[in-house]
């Protein structure tokens, strides 16, 4: 069975994506950082493939895949044999453009014809190449949920959605209009499976939206790390997270409007998972592009142990920060596939809870993610999408 | 429903148990480092009562109570107004002594009267005090299982067990000659829980055998950061493991046979929740005086991430080490008390999982303390021990 | 021979040199923390006497030393029994208002007289009291440099100048009106000490003006470091240095253009002490007020090796920030003294080397702090400053 | 003017030495990590030549340097073209061998002929080949010093000096039959440098003996943190240092005897820079292969800054063992060539203050390194060996 991929956003997680997808498919690696790799699912990751990719980087547009990942990864990793030869086409920028065009110049169709024409352009493009799941992966945006879906086509109509809600509404009309379920799996900050209106669009036509915000590096280890001190009832005195890169994300994250974004998605689990709002600092700090792609965290954990008196921990970390979430989608994908043969729609708790940062629905809880994988298991056992 | 204690062992955790929770039943304090507190459990806290308390160390043995308390913790901590009168008695030294009068004076009952009939007064003494619940506290000390419960009593009988042993073994025959039901919760590496023939003698009496060793610091930390990278099928490249202090136990574990047994039960977390025995070193690594009771722990793991690139997480913490066991202890006493009520006996591995390093029965699996948390959550919940 | 000191900022750092000299007089201290007190020098720090205090937070003004003192730091270290009954006198605004009044009550002598006015009344009541030394300790502040006398009398007029720079202006007067040599130490980053302007008034009086911004904490240590690495021609592939705290000086840095300030004066090492900008990002990095006075730091410094290789260091600090600086204090009072009586005037670059975040005059340049050490050790023995 | 070098002890030390000296000699590589690159020296490392290799392990002795090398670092660093095909001669053993053969598997020429004979024959190489420069680079070994040239003798006869004495030895009666000046420059903990009976025989032929332990990672960068400290008259409460790596000299130190050596030239630094011997635990650790040559350090430092107050300094550190030591080994060939022709024999402190963990003569003091640093620069252009 197939899983036919399309990518909003060619940059370095599509890159690391696509070369370790290959290099499993040829056989020179082992799937570590996939995490369900040592499980036997229902659908194999060896099934997916790339159709198609969109990007609105101008330097991008009308290259090939193969060359934009090989000028990116050939001194970090070894290239697969085989790459895809498709062509990155022009992408939407919708209300995203504000301080991108800052950093490195940009186009979208939008700016040539209308938005809904340039949105149905791009649903066309999805029937016609038969995608069965999207990822998304455009640069961090400032965004706002929609209250309604008469909102929602007004904003969109006069071009004030973001890129990535655009993109989802064409994913959801292409399969409104073939009857076939696609997934859209929102790996950015953006609410999109935290929006209830959007949710529903693809309930609607059976389809699956998980999101959002992909749960790699610090976020998900300071979740587990806060469900440690809390079930040992310790009383968080603060807690401080810096990170720091020089990936085009940590760029695009020096725009206070998209920082913001990030830093909402990463805090909510403080109080999801302590149960009080302990004073924080949680954000990502700052851009040297010298650093690369393997960011640098630090984290200060102060708490009140038995007695009144204090303890502390500090944790640094360097993490390859691309590969991590390229790791996620390789699951997530195949599960998107099987989630939705199985008759799941709307968007999916069990799943985004242990993948996502800020996991849909609307008002789902942040919990620690070693109790979301023990549940998510469960739950994947129970559809059969894991053989036991 | 009174739950009466006596201690093995007037350190440092012994100390701040004592203070906790009469700070505790004072109300000056609030019961962090004590995990259930949150919960409505079976048994209070507060029903806790210290009736006698056992060492070896010639200093102690003949002291108050409170004033080896006052002693050791009145320049670190509010002293509640009542503490405990009792006279420490003097205890057991058995094959235990081997170094440890290096470090101070040491004296055993074992030394002046038969070990058979050293213990056989233990024993009087815990039925005639109606203890419920023993803490064996004492320092850490190298030990071999029993094979059998022939070659348990002829270890006995010529003082070659050790101390941990006998007290075990005290604490058995006390409930036995009465029917009295009575906890031996093992909060030192000493394999009891582990060991079947002891596990065995407490199922005979309907008593209770928690072990081994408590988890608190950086064990259970590692276990959750290594469960965590698991997940994501991460592969490990190393795990250093640094611990120093300047308590009393650091200093006994810098006799190399009573820290090989620490190592014993630290490293076993590696291979139990990894599925493979990844590269690793960690132990006690030194004492410095200076450091006091507050712990460094140096943590550095290497692993490989997607497409084979390299992360690396660095944990350096401090940690106020009684303290931390001494809260659990708090949970433990009643814990015990209240399973024993509901007819559990033997050994306990939900709660061990939770509570221990290397959680009983032997070959029992350690596990991410996360989950093992949930677990014992579910557990203590169908018997009706938290009340929902 | 006393030295008369008077205080512009009634804030941490004020509290901690006030308790700690009144400790050090009473004897019920050792004097860690200040960096010569090992040395016989020609002033002793016994000398210093607190003469007058001035602020600009209304909650401060009019209250005695001793109970803003007492209310400060009676939870965090014993207090001296005597300590100055002197009320905070009201300060100057001036430019430096903006942003302030949002983190607590502001109120200034400009605010109800001409600017000019409010500045000779200050320097009025610096004769009367015969001061000696004067600490610039106010909030960092965004300020610019003067580019001539015509300038400087023009801002101040205007009341365009900043508060340091109108106090260091009142300082001057003072002087020049008495004949008395009179120092103005600058531990805060306005450009005083690096402006050759006011330096030449100083100069002119043969008074001294050392500065600017005190170095504590993080800086001198990152040039201690570099220049460790330097020494030994490694490659800095980059330098990351988080700082946060939750002290007001943290508070006050949140305002966007004082950060700048203070990134300036932390950032100017990088390329003094390596000789190359190497990649970096130094700046404090938010504010947290349970974190308190007790700063946490994280650095990251990666450099090349011998064949090419990449090293990393990484540095986690907890400081107390406020102590540091107040140590320093000590000495620079009575160093000011010794100098300005050796004919030293203007600015000092061999002392402010060593104390400074910024050294003073303008271009000089910033070394590490070991070889700035010995370099002063051997100049003040020159000057027998320090007694052999 | 060419510098002729022999090594004793093929390692990953002689490995990286060797490599990056034709790396250089090509021009593919700049010569970070060699300190005093940047300055224009007497006598240029490109002058360098490895004639002679020594070894007593059997898998390596007969093999040329080139293919050792080759097989060592192929897959860590671009190898050059041209590498020495020198074959790799058997060395000595003498007191050296116990545990060594535990490790892998050694052989010497003292086991086949009196060692005597065997250093004579080692000397006469030595001459015959016309060396300038001797680098000690063998295993951490046990060793005392001589009280006199009659124990030294007698000790070597007997075979009972260790290697690294019976090196040091032969050097000297090669440079003492023939007149030429050789300079023999121990990197390893062997009190060869400190020990004035090796020295006065180096002064005796004119020649020089640099020592002892070439200071890269921890130890020189703790030097320079302690004297930061101490600057600040800071008390340290106490400085822990955790070292644990994979190479072959970790392996040698989990050999108790050898640890002790290592322990003693790294712990000297901290009373002779404090001026007190504050409570400390600094010492190689541990060996877990998998971390490889980048070792891992964790260090610890509380101190008591202004007001009595705890300030705490945590370092974690990756560095690349034996590339940093090559570095220093690439400028102290051409340094001791240099100084013996301006005369300079018996040790050099100025030189080994700076390079040496444990710098002789015998009693020198460790100073911190920036300060050495300076002063050897000063030494280096008083004798024009740095050209200015």
């Amino acid at each position: 069975m197939v899983v036919k991929v399309s990518i909003f956003g060619m940059g370095l997680v599509a890159s690391h994506y696509i070369v370790g997808l290959y290099r499993l498919k040829e056989g020179s690696m082992k799937p570590y950082g996939v995490p369900l790799a040592k499980y036997d699912l229902a659908v194999d990751f060896l099934e997916e493939e790339i159709v198609s990719v969109y990007d609105v980087d101008t330097r991008k547009v009308g290259k090939s895949v193969r060359d934009i990942v090989t000028e990116s990864l050939k001194d970090v990793i070894p290239l697969p044999s085989s790459l895809p030869e498709t062509e990155v086409r022009k992408g939407l920028l919708m209300g995203s453009a504000a301080g991108l065009d800052k950093l490195f110049p940009v186009s979208g169709r939008d700016q040539e014809i209308e938005p809904m024409e340039a949105i149905e352009e791009i649903a066309n493009e999805l029937k016609k190449d038969s995608i069965d799941v999207v990822f998304n992966l455009i640069s961090t945006e400032p965004a706002e949920p929609f209250r309604s879906e008469e909102e929602l086509l007004k904003r969109i109509k006069e071009g004030k959605a973001s890129a990535a809600q655009a993109y989802a509404y064409a994913t959801y009309l292409a399969s409104k209009d073939t009857g076939k379920q696609i997934a859209f799996i929102n790996l950015i900050p953006t609410p999109l499976a935290n929006d209830p209106v959007m949710v529903n669009l693809f309930a609607e036509t059976n389809s699956l939206l998980l999101g959002d915000d992909g749960a790699t590096g610090a976020t998900p280890l300071t979740a587990d790390l806060l469900e440690h001190l809390a079930e040992r009832n310790r009383l968080i005195r603060f807690i401080v997270q810096f990170n720091i890169g020089g990936n085009t994300d940590f760029l695009a994250l020096t725009i206070p409007e998209r920082n913001l974004m990030k830093e909402k998605t990463k805090s909510s689990i403080v109080e999801d998972i302590l149960g009080y709002d302990a004073p924080h600092y949680i954000r990502p700090t700052g851009y040297v592009e010298a650093i690369g792609d393997r960011k640098f965290v630090a984290m200060d954990i102060e708490w009140i142990t038995f007695n009144g008196l204090v303890d502390e921990l500090i944790v640094n970390m360097r993490i390859n920060d691309s590969p991590a979430l390229a790791g996620l989608a390789v699951d997530l994908a195949r599960l998107s596939k099987a989630l939705m043969e199985r008759g799941v729609k709307g968007t999916c708790y069990e799943v985004n809870a242990f993948y996502m940062k800020n996991p849909g629905p609307k008002n789902a809880k942040n919990e620690a993610r070693i109790k979301a994988y023990y549940d998510m298991l469960k739950y994947l056992k129970e559809l059969k999408i894991i053989k036991e």
